[in-house]
This record gives C-alpha cells, sequence and structure tokens, in this order.
C-alpha cells in the first residue's frame, strides 16, 4: 500500500492526484515548487518504474512544467529526482527566475525554506489546481 | 540541425548516441555522472519535446541509471533536468554514494570537477560503452 513519506508530507501541500503521481506543492514561497509522487508503494528509482509508468511519469512532468510555465513565466524550468534524504521516488519541478534566491544554483539545500503566508497559500492552492485541472482537461 | 553546446563538449567525453540521445561522460572522477542530451536542436525544456520524444528519453534515463547501478551499486540515482546555466536541454544521471564529496547534497555546484586520469579515464569509457550497449540489445 502506498503511504505519502511523513516528511514529503510535513514539507508539502498535497494538491491532487493525477493518473499516477500525487503532485505536492512545497510550502516555500521562495521557488514555484511542486513534487510529484508515483503513488505506487516501494518505488525508489526511476527505473523501479515499469515502461508504462515511467511514460506516464514524464507526462506528468511535463504537464506541471507547463503548469508552472503558464502561470509564473519562469527563465528555466528545473527538474529533479534525487532522494538522498527521502528516498521514497518523488520528482521536483521547480520554477526558476535569473535571481531567486539560488540562481544560479540548484534549490536543493540552497539556505532555508520561508513558508507561504496563509493568505497567499490559499491562492497559489487555488490557482495551481485550476491550471493542473485545465491540463488534464487539455489532454 | 543539433550540435552539442560547447560548454557541455569541454566538459565530457561522448560515450555514444541512443536512439535519442547523445551520451556524455563527465569528466568528474568524484562521481559516476552520465549526461544524455536528445540531439533535436532548439530543446530547451523536458516540454519541448513531444510525446513520444519525452517516452524515448525516460526510456533512455532508466537505461543509464540501470547500467550505473549495475557497474557503481551506489546508494541512490540522482536524476536532473536543470539548465540555469547551459540551457540546451540535458538530463544529469548521477550514481551517489553515502559519503561521497557532496553527499547528502546535489553534484551541482559543489566543489570543484577532479578530471580523471588518463588510464581510469580509458577504462572507465570502456566500462560504459559495453554497459549501455548491453542495454540497448537487451530491450
Amino acid at each position: 500500500m502506498f503511504t505519502l513519506n511523513p516528511r514529503l508530507a510535513a514539507d508539502t501541500i498535497l494538491l491532487g492526484t493525477l493518473a499516477l503521481s500525487q503532485v505536492l506543492l512545497m510550502n516555500d514561497a521562495r521557488f514555484p515548487w511542486l513534487i510529484l509522487v508515483p503513488a505506487r508503494a516501494g518505488l525508489r528509482e526511476i527505473h523501479d518504474l515499469d515502461e508504462a509508468g515511467r511514460a506516464t511519469l514524464i507526462e506528468e512532468v511535463a504537464a506541471a512544467s507547463r503548469a508552472l510555465a503558464d502561470l509564473y513565466g519562469p527563465d528555466k524550468m528545473n527538474v529533479g529526482a534525487i532522494g538522498n534524504i527521502v528516498d521514497q521516488l518523488h520528482v521536483h519541478v521547480v520554477a526558476r527566475r535569473a535571481g531567486d534566491d539560488a540562481w544560479p544554483g540548484p534549490v536543493w539545500g540552497a539556505g532555508t525554506p520561508v513558508a507561504y503566508a496563509p493568505k497567499v497559500l490559499a491562492e497559489t492552492v487555488a490557482q495551481l489546481r485550476g491550471a493542473l485541472a485545465g491540463l488534464d482537461q487539455a489532454k
């Protein structure tokens, strides 16, 4: 049975579930930052998924990237499956801007997260849920 | 026409070409580190690829991951498409060990690359070419 890693759950807000993955918003107002977690038990690596699962995962990564790109107009998307600390397979999708708090370095391990203010969080969650629902229907 | 970004070319050794991607070895003996570059002109983001291209890319990422996992027995694979410095779409596939020079942080931006000694480089290139060829045939 799949259960979300407690560390991921503590650091994020659940936006919804796509065909394969739970979509989480990282609670760090410095960067528009989604995390996709394939909702299957026991996965650590991309190559632990079967081929159909991998194809779905990269489509969900692309959809999440497009949603963030449309909403935030970033200079670059950053996508990463790292997992050195939390080894449940999860893929970061982060909208980056030249000059943001970690630029041009990666966001992982950079500085200290800044939690969203409650009102901004509610607006961000609503906006992202709308964008992800729209992409789902467009397919 | 596709041409490899000069910075990527300078930092790596070309191992070969899969259906979609050129496979490069990062010239950094601290980490077993491959870079896949889809050999199509003008790509910056994963979502710039079409769906078939994305499916091929993630299969090539999985094949590269398995090759490194088989050869090096890492504790974790790290996969990332960052591109804040070099914006030609490229995917890092890195075999990580607990206690390596950047652990548990990401390798990107961590310290200074250590070039392979010539003999080790020749052996590593031969080994990786063999592993990648084997995976190609196994499909």
